[in-house]
């Protein structure tokens, strides 16, 4: 099984923005720790980074032949993109919302995702074990 | 005259996304009937597909010293795009707003275009022959 | 094909109704216009105008069986007859909402139609043209 | 004891009418059972159907001297009628607002009834039996 | 000067219909006030009484060539004909919304007038007299 | 057959909670009229009170194997409780919502019912003939 | 009689104060046009002009032994000063909300008046005739 | 390390319940499965089920000494219990909230949750696979 | 006379839950702080605590006949619960609602009670002291 | 200790004031009960009343230095002055919001203090005993 | 040139009120800072402060004659005074909206500036040097 | 001190685009006059545009190193670009909010920024000279 890991705008910065919320890890360590558990899980997984909207639903049209799951942390697009939430419909690949914090205990234009409908599953509020816990169950879900 | 048809977010994947939702025809199967209705009208048409909300607004700009009109179908872009609706009011040609579906008759959110008041007015509900239908309007609107 | 056109409150009033929102064009000459575009893609239409919501309800009831298309003007009813609406939903033949004007761009009640998801699709902005512009897709509608 | 069944726009339709959502009794079926129960329970019952909202308004007051009781389905006038509200209110005969299904279960907007609070009483879910299980309330009602 | 006088619906049932909001008078009473009034300020004045919104535009579009001014009372339609409002602003006469109670201190809903945006002024909440005094407004409105 | 009545929160003070409001009869003398009804359909019925949402629920589960409908008044948990409304939801067997008063025409958060949707229909208003009434119903229903 | 007339905030600049929605006529003039229209009536007037919130509710709480009726314009007041709805409220002699305005016709915020419940009814619309429209509605209000 | 499972209101019904929606596995089969897991993450885990509010609060208390991590599944409690969300707060160790269904993509109270802000993170949308990765979430938590 | 006094859900862990918001004072120490008010009123007091809605409704109901006032703390149950809110209304003695907190300076969701429209007050915000002072409220109330 | 009692707009007319509503004490008789307690608890009090939202902040300015907490009563102006709120929040003694009313059970816009979050707590509902009662409060809260 | 400062409420107790949010500068040193600013720019400069929303409106209408622009600081009236809002838009100067704080990013209410519509432009989040900033902008503004 | 001008979408259309609303000065010219101020400011500064919401994070992510100031005027991404309030706040340096317009005084939609919360201040309202003030503010905020 193949997996991609979209980490969307700003995740770039990890390590360096808001630590208090987001953490120290830098991206480059997340997907470390991504990496070794997926060869944990004997699955193979594929990390990118996009600031862009359009780049992001660009990866998702890319993947749907080559990937049996996509773990999709949408950033602040998670609250307005119906764009991405459409590209997620539009695929036939599950895909699970992931987010580092819990999104629920913070501002309140973050408790509402219009992207999570279109996805199989969210995994939130583990910091960078949410990659990790979520690719556990991507190797459970059967294909759409 | 000279018309610009410009596809937004995943209308690239159609034929293939949602089919029950979307229809089973191809964009270039769509791009193709546009074309032969633009020669019945004897007018030149030009399509392009773009999935990032900053590329159809720079395809907006330049297009507005070479064509008469722009069919748009800002697909999920038009439920919050308000960039977009800008650089629609910011170019002195008409812009057709151009749905496949009933968007009014589909999820809540919907409902709402955040780009049809800066447009001259919107063909909505017939798949395909939207932009066909459309076709019809814009060569019956005076220049801006 | 025969297709019904109805038209709804106040528009008996066009040409004399605030003419820099509605223009200058009679109900008589509007009807002459499309009678005309009728002519030219060979179907057979009527037109109607009334100002009563239950005599629009009673229209498309009577409509049901003798017509293949009916394109609705609803006027304000637009905004709030569920009624009307529910006798669209309630006929088997398509429904066409059409507006004169682009209705998104004027006050903030006419952007909302409660009949538009009992609908086929929508046709609006184009002055009169609306009408023949709804022609052309109406032709192009599969009977329900 | 006389009763009055005043049924709302669309009713006319009933048994041809979205099935799936309103069932394939006719409403000369509806009616008949309702004269059947109205034989049982000794009353005696007149059953109208109306489109216009100010026909069923006309109605109500012809009412209000020669009626113990009223049975009103008001529609899709179930939703916005205030005028419909008023006359019930201004009556001194207690209205039974009836709907042949479960309102609270379909769309959002069919959930609010403007009429209610005017009215005595609700029977809505049971099909045409809510008519007849309306009846058993009538009798039941001493006069306002 | 010529003025119309219409009472919107369920004002048939004036001085039967909920006394202690509305009084005792009957609307033939109140109508002689009115007609009392106009002789005082030597004007002519015709009253009409209509349940039906569709018949109370079409009482606006006739009165347009006739008439100098309206007294409106538009009833529970106050709240949401938007299709009066539209008559209102389509004819070139000054329309005056009247009402016999202070609407802004009953239900919640009535404090909200879909109409009065269209009409010259307001007058309320002054029981029968409240058409009087509006007859005193009329006849210092300039013709639109 | 067999019905189970559930009378919800606060009903086991009826008689003396608010009588202007709920009546002067106790939940015992309601008990004993749904009892005669019963006896007159020829069907069997039990009646339970509870003030705790979590013994509703209870309630309603232990129900599902035995008995032909549930005729429900979930007292104020009828304007909140989702896991009420889910307990309906989850059992085979028809559910009807029962209130002594018509909720429409009291304080504004009476008249939404979250319960309701779940429910096969409503009898409200009627006081303690709510129950009879909705008996008449029960006895209707085709098993879900 | 005598009738207390309350200017409200920026009503000093009238004439002065954007003249294409208030008109060209001062304040001292209007006054002098309500004085006119209090001699022809019999009525002993006295208008007074206030900025402050505070002095409004002075003025009023002053007035209640010694004037039989008030007409107030509380200008921007309106539309939150509950303190002056109180005030109102709180003395036993009528007030009659006047605006040369009509405020359902501007801004959204101007047409909610939390003054209006107080009061015992409103004229608007009528410029600086508006004051002497409500002059004859005073001589006709009995006193609370 | 010790983790209690909560399982929330209807649950004891799983397998019956609504099967298209929550699958056909039964309670104790997903007991079976979360204690498989626990077994290959050398883990002791306790399960229950209350479809009482009070008793999950109970439950949360009594836990807060002898357990290091809660699952929590709240049922639709999720929704509207405070008084749930107090207690999670309450309490020292770490409390993930668990669905079975993306309650993202179902009715629209379902998208609100109330408990999760004062959890430390949410898994949903797995089917009963969503307590089994929740566990391999609550291995990583670090105590509070 | 004799006041009950009763503490809602999570009101038992008081000193050990969130002790920057509660302060570190246990449940018993403030029971045995409004015992020595008690007994400084010469009157008798009885505290209890409760985690569950129906157990706080079944004890307002036990207490009726045998108490002269309650103080009520429903903890996070004063947000939605409704059916408190009609036992606090079906019972003849007064209840004053009582918080430690300030909850108008918290969550926004705990500035709205649904409890205190039944009560006959409300104090908040002085701690264990709230107790106290409430206790003052009530030795001056009438029965009512 | 030294305590300012302000009662704000309107609260001059007590006793006179819809006495159904703030009972018939006037407000000399009020602060004379306030004297009498504050006697009873050692403590000297000042009464002042305003009508103007300036005037009680310019009170509550001048008190900073010189006493030891504040019993406000901001009558209408709990409801919008946050400019009352803010010199609330900018002295550094402690301010207790007193209603006579239960404000909650009043009309809606009553039940929203903006003055609360900046005060350490309210006494409500006991007419004049909740200034009496918040005496008891302020002396036992330490200076912020 | 000639500039008036006004400062809303609360500003004169700055350096002292809440020091953490709007720093440890007092009014007087404010007033230095912009005195020696408007020295270096040549133009004159008078600061002004009010608590008293009447005393704003006053001091804006007795400008308008002899000052070129005005610096207003609404204090906590930004958020609800329409009547300052007014007196901006009555008098034929510019006024610049003033803030030392980000208003955006304090509590929800402070986000809408009720008086920003009928301003020129706006400066906010510089502390004492948002009326710098703002004099800087004075003197390059056009006279209304 | 080095200062970065991000110009948002449809900037570069300036001079050109509705002139009536934002001036007929081009970009350039407005890019002209802010190096004349920043040469008078003896700050080096350097401006950029972009139609897209990815290119502005990346700029500000790139810009963070080597800048002491960013002026973003996000053009409508202002009303609903989350990424790029989180890009803001992600960076160590301080962003002033720009605008040409007032936005207040425009569409509703436009008087809400969700990228202000997360600037250090907002100057808006003053043309081209928005950005030349803003410059003045830049040159005083201490860095982040």
């Amino acid at each position: 099984m193949r997996v991609l890991v979209i980490h969307g705008p700003n995740l770039n910065l990890l390590g360096e923005r808001e630590p208090s919320i987001y953490g120290t890890q830098t991206l480059a360590e997340v997907d470390a720790s991504i990496a070794a558990c997926a060869k944990d899980l004997d699955i193979e997984v594929r990390c990118v980074q996009h600031n862009s909207e359009g780049a992001i639903i660009d990866e998702l049209h890319a993947t749907r032949a080559t990937y049996g799951a996509v773990l999709l942390n949408p950033g602040a697009y998670t609250h307005y993109s119906y764009a991405i939430a459409d590209a997620v419909a539009a695929i036939p690949i599950p895909v699970i919302e992931v987010h580092l914090t819990n999104i629920a205990a913070r501002e309140a234009f973050r408790s509402r995702s219009v992207v999570a409908p279109a996805c199989a599953g969210t995994v939130a509020g583990f910091g960078s074990n949410s990659y990790v816990v979520a690719l556990h169950a991507a190797v459970k879900i059967p294909i759409k």
